[in-house]
């Protein structure tokens, strides 16, 4: 918390900061597995780009954000890491100064906590059960851009809990023209006669996703980044969500009709297994050194 | 903070609660001038139904979020008062649960501070200079609904710096098709030939928004709530802006281009008056009581 190390119980959001009031601010998460933090360079080159689209300045150099990063990895204890960080606008300055940004003095945040999946064990196993929101569009990046990582939320929190009314377990969310975009904290990915397809525009530039698309050239299958019609996603072979917070995660179905087999399908698993087997070998990993 | 009181400077926000790193959450302002608060009932009346919408609930009664601002009012000893409230949805479940709004244990959290008006006394004895913002639109109500008061605020902020940029002080927003929705933390009125004109959708329904209208009647100006195109602020005769937080608020100029003679206009000025004039005289005001 600007500069001192406490417990994640203790860390706490002054409340006047419009990183909480305005949700004005940019943040990141890596992941450490088998102390291993995965492709942290890449991590802090996309969270320098985020600030840089809404105007937030890191307190920090990369070098030093990097250098906090691997301290609390250390701190936390844990070869399983779930590293999350922000730069907050900070307090409101006075009157016009409220439209400078040059007035606002940045503050930087960040926790680890033990690793966590957004789909846990049970339904990484079977599958997950996708709905495609029927009420929620993603926020349009004319509005709040979606490849600068940020708190906007709510439309993804509630086509969550929209997905879990209709009996789903995750959601995915379209542009307002009936596209593909993400699915709360994930990418979206199909498989279409062993070719994986995944949206172009509308997204977060995935790490993970980034990571998929590089280990389906490593497994020789064809990819395409392009604009997906959500029709396309109900009759794929395959379907899969990525993310920092669990990988590659199988859906099973999608708005309540099995896709294929009706289980992980098979390009999935092995995309899965891959990603897996390179990451417990510190594969593009910054080891976190414990001393007891 | 979750039934303590302490000193603002102190009131801080768990780290994990989604209400920060989610913006997950619903709030809402009152004004207090001279020792009464305005329209209590009818912010805690919108509170309530921004919070249905967001699946979210207050831990506390109507009658004790009441008596919570109240006693919040009494403590900041100030008659000229801000106060801010907020229920958030907590920290996050496990797992699947996640996505069940009833896992959650909502938080509420509130905090009074001296009255603040989003411009200073000088932007508004000579009139604001208004920018249409052209780099970004408002957030749709399909991503999120700009009726339930929300943290959704960066697409504002964004068109507030860049409307500082291009020489202005304050920006207002456009949906995707160009209909005006409205500024940051306030509503945008015209005036066309003696009529006063307010979009219909895309924004909050503020209470001062309602005030006005109101106050319209009482001076037998007419007053019409409909879509209204972008350009109809350029060429309008006057133009004003709406919030808890500074009240009705004169634009001179748009786009560099001013309106009418230049400054605040003649209805503005007269709506101005009558709003502060019964304001000041308790007018549909909640007293706060100060004992020494
Ligand atoms: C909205 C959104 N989309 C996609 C992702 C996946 O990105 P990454 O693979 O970099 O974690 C995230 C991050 O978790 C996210 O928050
Ligand atoms: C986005 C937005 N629009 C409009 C308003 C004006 O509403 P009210 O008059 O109820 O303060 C506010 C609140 O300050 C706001 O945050």
């Amino acid at each position: 918390m600007n500069g001192e190390y406490c417990s994640v119980d203790e860390a706490a959001i002054p409340i006047t900061d419009v990183g909480f009031i305005h949700a004005d601010a940019a943040y990141d998460v890596v992941s450490a597995s088998r102390g291993y933090i995965f492709r942290l360079q890449d991590h802090l080159q996309r969270f320098e780009r985020s600030c840089h689209s809404f105007r937030l300045r890191n307190p920090y150099s990369a070098a030093q954000t990097s250098a906090i990063l691997v301290r609390l990895a250390q701190l936390a204890g844990t070869r399983e890491a779930y590293i999350w960080w922000c730069v907050t606008r900070g307090a409101m300055p006075e009157g016009r100064e409220r439209g400078n940004p040059e007035a606002y003095q940045n503050c930087f945040y960040a926790f680890a906590i033990p690793y966590l999946f957004i789909a846990d064990d049970a339904m990484r196993s079977r599958g997950l059960d996708l709905m495609v929101s029927r009420q929620y569009i993603r926020i349009p990046g004319r509005a709040v851009d979606p490849a600068a990582k940020n708190f906007h939320w709510m439309d993804m929190k509630l086509a969550l809990f929209e997905a879990r009314d209709r009996g789903g377990d995750f959601a995915v969310l379209c542009d307002a023209d009936g596209y593909l975009t993400e699915a709360p904290g994930a990418n979206i990915f199909l498989v279409e006669a062993g070719t994986i397809v995944t949206p172009d525009d509308g997204c977060l530039e995935g790490i993970t996703r980034r990571t998929t698309l590089e280990l389906a050239a490593e497994l020789g299958l064809p990819a395409r980044v392009e604009p997906v019609a959500a029709e396309r996603l109900r009759s794929a072979d395959e379907a899969f969500i990525t993310s920092t917070a669990g990988g590659i995660m199988p859906v099973r179905s999608v708005d309540g009709v099995p896709l294929g087999a009706g289980g992980p399908g098979t390009e999935t698993v092995r995309l899965h297994n891959l990603y897996w087997d390179k990451r417990w070998r510190g594969w593009l990993g910054t080891p976190v050194e414990f001393r007891c």
